[in-house]
């Protein structure tokens, strides 16, 4: 890794030929480097060589020399013979950066010296001899670095190093044997994206500080409903931090549309109100009742099927039974995608019934609304048309960088209506452009971070059919880890049949358990090899995969699959790292 | 600016002396791109020159030569016969990139070229000859570029041109005369921060997945609760989407604290609850309350002074008219640094009245929260260590990229009790590290965005001196203009007396204007002046700033500084540029 002092402009190189007092040389880079990074060239040639208006004439005589110099050099020899290099980032610090007066040199080497420990941290990172984590306990990870907050300013040396600390221990999510989330996966291009956004620093309420952006979300969302399903793409929609959130919104969005006097009066006003939603859906529809003053014990949990899918029969006799004691049914979310079994419930079944009962029809495709991109599987989410609100989290299926989730809502001006406040100080009347592009008033944040930037640039840059390829070929991978599994020795299925979306969920039964009666004991035994296997994985740092308990069913995995970078070679590894691990359990 | 085909990689350059088949200069620029790049350096060497081990050997008498050509330039001279570049873009797409096998040398290119666009706009961003904003109207913008998404892919000249275009109609918000919003500045350790962020590419869930980003969360909480004067740094926090969603979390928790049964049973289970905030303070406590059931009606606005801040007696009047109606105060919001005026409420009289009162005391100190670091502006927020939570966005005053919003608690345990679902997929409860730092449950959020990076690497590089620093010259310069325009003619304050924070509000009346009695047609006339000045600003792209009514008070600039770029001559440039813009109205 780079040393922080050899930096950009530390031109100390072996022989001395990168020395700026040797003309040719000079020259030479120059004319490169004016190349190497457009306008941008010129200026670092310019600033090295003291000549803002002409950095590095061809053929000149005179070459330019460089206007200062401070003492440093990363060769380690003391004292050292090289030539001295040009800046040393232990004598910088940040008050030395733009805006600071001359701060626009050492300001280019400090940031292209961070992009050379992001290149090499990328590049890592998809490289299989590489560990997926180095991992350490919290208080090693305390103990072996200095992490507090002090008055007196680092150096940008010390500042640099950091940089190379945090990613030294972080994970790395785009390794090609990272299977521990439902977002995996680094895209070249939505990192670009995101850099992109950090650079324009900018906040999504109004056109008058994001006009792009607020053009890109009003594009994007409206392809996105067109892929949904409502005609001509109409409707409303939002970015927000999460799906959890957007589910949320989902909720108090149905409860306006029934009773829009809660906003002034609060519950007090309403019935009691009751949401639907499978045993197995997200945790964020309890969080979410419980936030909005609905409270849990108003969601009710509705069986599902041994392959983890709603049964609309129990959703119906669930409505009924509620609305018999005088409650109102306002809410039914259905799950196109569940966290652990990658379970689609019956849309079409679950519009029936919501269209009978009146009631709002969300669908949390949080994971598996990305499949809506492709001709093969979109089918597992018919019905999701018949929806008056989608969760779809394009940072899981399809591998945009975090965040990225949208709430799509088929009316159109109800977000607006629930949550607007009129403040004067944003959303001034007086303007000098059209005001339906100040969408910031629909959402529950006042301040919002620009999501969409990095998904509409990968989408330009994939396509819907790159976006449809990733995941038929993420499908395919998770099949064909389905199909080795499924009656290999020592592998047990949580639920029978192919996967319907990349969650594959198995108990690995390591030899010594493989003798034993189905009981109590063994059942005990099994539920420890999981979270030891995974502690292994850690430690060795080679792969990780997720496992949990589910219902009356003890630890077991549950591999997902979104990663661009994993292949066949990568889901065989998994396998033998599992037994090689397990197999003394 | 760059065009995306002269990139890295198109060896073009006009004397030939570019060329990687001269091997002088090839292996010159080899060895300064060693330095250049640090290990990369070697890696894009050996790249280029198809050998990797050996990138560039000194000396060396035969130089490698480039392994393929592909034929491109950016001489508009067809057929041209400069050195065909290397790499072209137009003839790659995103599927070339990493993971692609051999995609480690395009995207290193295409990463370097983005970030060459990226260091151009920061360049610019800083340099007073470029405008604020190149302003367009929405249907220009719509018109002018096509942003629509579509089923085939974007070669990566496209998309390098979109990431131009992008930041071609972007705001500046770190130019030295963007004043437009709290949040302006850009922080080049800040920035360097979050491209880092956006390279982890991870999830604040759990230790397991984010062990360093959940520690330096654990670390600056601690310090930030130090800061305002809880013993010993102890409570607890996170970071949230922005203040809006910070005051919401703070009045969840107060409802929980007092009736921990709504979590389950809702807001039908508990009497009927009022929030009390001043009628300055941000709507976000208005937004917070229709959204969590407690209904907009029941937050009651208490009156303010001259100043914008809250009048304790009108508190303690309006609390027991609650009682006595049998309603329950659960929470008082005071705030410090209103939007507008930038008024600090009586910290140490609302917290009597909390006290007394038995009620919450919450403060969002989402704008003000940053004078805490300054050792002559904190007397300011003189009992906020009597709250029992504070909201405070380090992405406002102290200039961290957004979002970086923090909620402080002051007893522990409160937000995870308040919030936990024990979702068994991501908080297992048999893992082999310390469960304490799996934070994640605490979260309304499920997903949540890593924003404590930016923050914590500003404050080792500027230590707590740098921000007091940056805190205290912005008050200054709030003060310089206040004194500036404060007995110029045209000039009209909003109140009188020296800003407390860098908020300056002001009318400024034109000639027409100066001569016409005090009555209803001047106030209508002045009320048009802010609103055509501002748009003049934006159309000349020259400068920013705010303006609003509020209350009886017609259409006024609210000035506020929190921009490190900001001069002297940058308030002076704002005052000539109003009155360029509005003597002829």
């Amino acid at each position: 890794m780079a040393s922080p002092g050899s930096g950009f402009w530390s031109f100390g190189s072996e022989d001395g030929s990168g020395d700026p007092e040797n003309p040719g040389t000079a020259r030479a880079w120059c004319q490169v480097a004016q190349k190497f990074t457009g306008g941008i060239g010129n200026k670092l040639c310019a600033l090295l060589y003291g000549d803002a208006e002409k950095p590095a004439e061809s053929g000149g005589s005179e070459p330019p020399r460089a206007t200062s110099r401070k003492a440093a050099c990363a060769c380690n020899q003391k004292p050292c013979s090289c030539p001295k290099a040009d800046i040393n980032y232990a004598f910088l610090h940040a008050t030395d950066l733009l805006p600071a007066c001359d701060g626009e040199r050492p300001t280019l080497a400090f940031l292209q010296d961070v992009m050379n420990i992001l290149l090499q941290y990328v590049v890592k990172s998809f490289d299989r001899s590489t560990k997926v984590i180095d991992f350490h306990y919290p208080n090693e990870l305390l103990q072996e670095y200095n992490w507090e907050l002090t008055d007196q300013p680092q150096n940008l040396e010390e500042i640099l190093m950091h940089c190379q600390t945090t990613l030294k221990y972080a994970i790395k999510t785009g390794h090609p044997r990272y299977f521990n989330q439902l977002s995996t996966g680094l895209d070249m291009v939505g990192l670009a994206a995101d850099w992109l956004t950090s650079t324009a620093n900018t906040n999504m309420f109004t056109y008058e500080i994001a006009p792009v952006f607020v053009l890109l979300e009003y594009v994007t969302l409206k392809k996105m409903r067109e892929i949904i399903g409502w005609p001509g793409g109409s409707g409303d929609g939002i970015f927000s931090p999460g799906g959890a959130i957007s589910n949320m919104y989902a909720m108090l969005i149905a409860r306006f549309k029934m009773f829009p006097e809660v906003k002034e009066k609060g519950m007090a006003a309403v019935p009691r109100l009751i949401a639907f939603t499978s045993e197995h859906s997200h945790f964020s529809l309890k969080k979410g009742a419980a936030a909005l003053g609905i409270g849990t014990d108003s969601v009710i949990l509705i069986k599902c099927d041994e392959r983890g899918k709603m049964i609309p029969s129990d959703l119906e006799r669930r409505i009924i039974e509620a609305k018999q004691k005088g409650f109102v049914p306002f809410l039914v979310s259905a799950t196109a995608g569940t966290t652990v079994y990658g379970a689609f419930d019956p849309l079409l079944a679950v519009a029936d019934i919501c269209k009978k009962y009146k009631i709002w029809m969300h669908v949390d495709a949080a994971w598996g609304g990305g499949l809506l991109m492709s001709r093969k599987h979109k089918w597992k989410l018919s019905g999701v048309e018949r929806a008056n609100s989608v969760t779809w989290n394009p940072h899981k299926m399809m591998g945009v960088p975090l965040q990225c989730s949208a709430l799509l809502v088929r009316e159109e001006g109800l977000m607006q209506s629930c949550n607007q406040m009129h403040a004067s100080y944003l959303f001034q009347q007086d303007k000098h452009y059209d005001l339906s592009y100040d969408t910031g008033d629909k959402a529950l944040q006042c301040g919002r971070h620009v999501d969409v930037f990095k998904l509409w640039l990968m989408w330009r840059a994939k396509g819907t059919t790159g976006f449809e390829a990733h995941i038929d070929k993420c499908l395919e991978l998770a099949e064909y880890l389905y199909n080795i599994i499924k009656n290999r020795e020592g592998y047990e299925m949580v639920f029978d049949g192919k996967p319907q979306h990349t969650n594959v969920c198995f108990w690995y039964v390591p030899p010594s358990l493989r003798v034993l009666e189905d009981n109590e004991e063994r059942m005990s035994r099994l539920s420890k090899v999981a979270p030891v296997i995974k502690a292994r994985m850690m430690e060795y740092g080679t792969t990780m995969v997720s496992y949990q308990p589910l219902g009356d069913k003890v630890n077991f995995f549950r591999m997902v699959i979104s990663n661009p970078a994993a292949t066949h070679q990568d889901i065989d590894f998994l396998i033998e790292e599992i037994e090689r691990l397990g197999q003394d359990l």
